[in-house]
């Protein structure tokens, strides 16, 4: 669980902070931290996300509980209730306030003596450039926003206003990356994408002559890898959010609020439509696109182009080995075991099979 | 192979080290290298995992053998004979003798010019810090541990006694590691759980204030990522090894023992058993459960909790191109298939499915 | 798209660096980028192809055209056309031209101050080594080679003449390196293989004393994991080219000119023949050897060794949620149904299943 508050907060406080309203409980009760069901006590805020989790919240320790007003009723008289129509955002919300108040207060301005700046790079004001970043001829780093140690920032590459760039960061010249972004440690964007001619003289490297360029309030998680465009650029719209591992080829373009889970594999020049969800290591195929509100269920490979939103899953479910081994020898049948079935149908003068 | 030892070891000192009895050769004879049953040299070691490579060892320039006592009769007479119980287990021993042997001398202590340490960070006596690393406030790393170029250890993070941190690891802060860690070079633990609230503006982040707690004797690989949790921490148990490019999301619980190969992503709040062994490339379905002892085979996709131990598997067997496409054709008609299977059965009077 | 050239480049030029005849135009003709048929203005360069793209190509605004003749004369005639047998591969040599007008201009020598070199390290003619490498005791850098910011280089390690590791490319000690390569960001070659024994007291690690041999002309992209044999060499071989995020364990073997796409995970002492092409997100078991010329669809696990050249493949393909679920639950009941349309056949004495 999170350090102690640098002070207690009252119910009071959390209720201008979230819009949520006070029930069964005092106003100046105060809380000193935000904690889940199973780990909370009583001087901690905790929330209750659905029904499903409601025998928990009726055994929380819990001193106050964010909850639908639907829901409170069904929890102990005397617990405090915050009640709100959305508790998971409001949660969200109050774990950024708490966040807020735990961060260690920013110390002076901030260029580290051991941070390299190229003379006609532009720094923003307030910006933190911590020991061991290299901020390369040309670049511009956006007011507010700090990088962490070690980042590389390539010539010309541009960083947007309050954006946060963790250890190890690495843009490659030219990349453009916007305002409020967050990009956790090891990730690399703007590296060659993955473009080859072959020849009899074995492959022969296509400079890759294009670019990132990311939207707004984006945040990109640990490791991942943005490839940039091999003419024109690499794309990814305003809002995304992409967690760790993630493999973003040349010239793929991902429409503004699309979410992508861990381990994620996006293959060149896909497009990716907007708000769509697409879970854990799934494999995009190349050149094919995906319609906006797309759901990829986890590990699936997209071999096609989809163009009606919903929810597509593929991918083999888990067995013991032993039924493994014998469902995976006869899958290698079934054609023969449809041509079988339709014969046996025809034997017995069953109408024609349509499918 | 590796670069030849400082001095010859004799097979007495090889049997003191890993307590395996010398047969048919003189303990006074000495060896260089430590080598595969293929590049072996009269006076390498190698060593007879198992009866599958019998002939390999037969054929073998080996000048000396760990093996059990069951094969030593199959090996030539005048091979010198290491006679154990578990050769593989002798073999590791002794492996790590020599990498003792080989490396380079430890030099004088050793904070390097260019890494930056706070003021208020506490290193343990006979640490290393390379350049170019950072040890940020309040930080604790413990005694004869080192971290090697570029490392970033975060505000208050803990790093245990005897752990070696490789080149550009990043600890973000509160993270906690055990003693006698080993960290490969790029990995990335602490960086937040993916986590952000739906809501009509777009995703709200959810501030991740968990952190992450590792046991003592772990091994992670290169390049992995490990999330800090959402209000409680991430947690992997003592002696848990990870290969490299393991994702772990947020609150994912591991217990003690457990071994997870190369490219295996674990999505937020897995449940983790004791003494697993997961194959590479396997998705783990976030609030799920493996129990103790289950072990996963490579690139299974583990959609359900798991509470029997056993092997468990899920992928599709290669085929070549042309067999795979009018399978997977078929496999789409598959419930249709099972649909026409009972009408036929059906119509000439077969007993009910029992399926 | 990429910057502005330096200065405008003609049609003659194009054609004495590619062999392309001029068509249709005037050779002082010139032009300042290299585009995409899409995105291409009047005084751009584009290429067609194959005949896939003709009617993009028939649209395209693009001054002059990299094309086959057989397509030329499908193409407006005022367009100039630069006819070459492989449009491809003459946009591959133009792309590198142009890469390299685009340049900065390299600036003098250049260990940077804050590079740290040991004194016995050996580094080449015109090399440029950026603030924050390191570069450990004995290492050897070949001439005219590039080590980016942050970039960590072991102890007698050695990389080839020529050849550029981008920001945060860790060599582990003892890695050779070919020339000419080119290894992207944070890419992590000659960590640990993993290896342990079992024991009664848990695992205990295998010391990996083999090293990486890597040939001349390889591309590796960013955060790839490259791992040290346990004992002899890990190896890829000449004209090798890995994209991003590559996980290759230990002692694998790698042929020559073998082309490896994103986030492929191949398992310990897999050997790889020649020529290979190995779709995205394909896992190679361990142990297994596929031959020259083979070539493997994405996200396939190759669980069995392939001794036959061609294409091949496995995977679920992409369903909408709900019949997957039904697919999914009639999978486990394969190899029953099976037996059900034997004891049909039998039944109605249908010839017996030569399946």
């Amino acid at each position: 669980m999170h350090a102690p508050l640098p002070r207690p907060v009252t119910a009071a406080e959390v209720s201008a902070r979230t819009g949520a309203l006070i029930q069964g409980g005092d106003p100046q009760r105060s809380f000193v931290s935000l904690a889940s069901l199973e780990s909370a006590a009583p001087d901690s805020i905790a929330f209750l996300a659905g029904r499903k989790y409601l025998s928990a919240a009726q055994a929380s320790r819990a001193g106050a509980m964010l909850v639908t007003q639907a829901l409170a009723d069904q929890l102990p008289g005397d617990l405090l209730k915050l009640i709100t129509p959305d508790p998971y955002l409001a949660y969200a919300q109050l774990s950024q306030w708490f966040e807020a108040m735990l961060a260690a207060p920013a110390g002076a301005a901030l260029i580290h003596p051991l941070a390299v700046v190229a003379s006609d790079a532009q720094i923003g004001v307030d910006c933190r450039i911590d020991a061991g970043a290299v901020v390369a001829s040309g670049a511009v780093i956006g007011a507010h926003s700090t990088l962490g140690a070690g980042v590389s920032i390539g010539a010309g590459a541009q960083v947007g206003e309050g954006s946060v760039l963790h250890p190890r960061v690495t843009l490659y010249a030219g990349v453009t990356l916007g305002a409020r972004a967050i990009v956790h440690a090891g990730t690399v964007i703007g590296a060659d994408g993955f473009g080859f001619a072959p020849s009899a003289k074995g492959w022969v490297k296509i400079a890759q002559l294009g670019s990132v360029t990311i939207g707004d309030d984006v945040e990109i998680g640990a490791n991942c890898t943005i490839d940039r465009g091999a003419l024109d650029d690499t794309i990814i719209g305003s809002g995304c959010k992409l967690d760790n591992q993630v493999q973003v080829g040349h010239n793929v373009r991902i429409g503004a609020g699309t979410a992508i889970a861990g381990c994620v594999g996006i293959a060149g020049s896909a497009v990716i439509g907007e708000r769509c969800m697409i879970g854990g290591g799934v494999g995009i195929a190349g050149h094919i696109s995906l319609c906006d509100g797309a759901i990829i269920g986890g590990m699936t490979l997209v071999e096609r182009s989809i163009d009606t939103p919903g929810f597509y899953t593929g991918a083999w479910p888990v067995q013991t080995h032993m039924q493994w081994e014998r469902t995976a020898a006869t899958l290698k049948q079934l054609p023969q075991l449809r041509q079988r079935l339709r014969a046996l149908a025809a034997r017995i003068g069953l109408p024609k099979d349509p499918s």
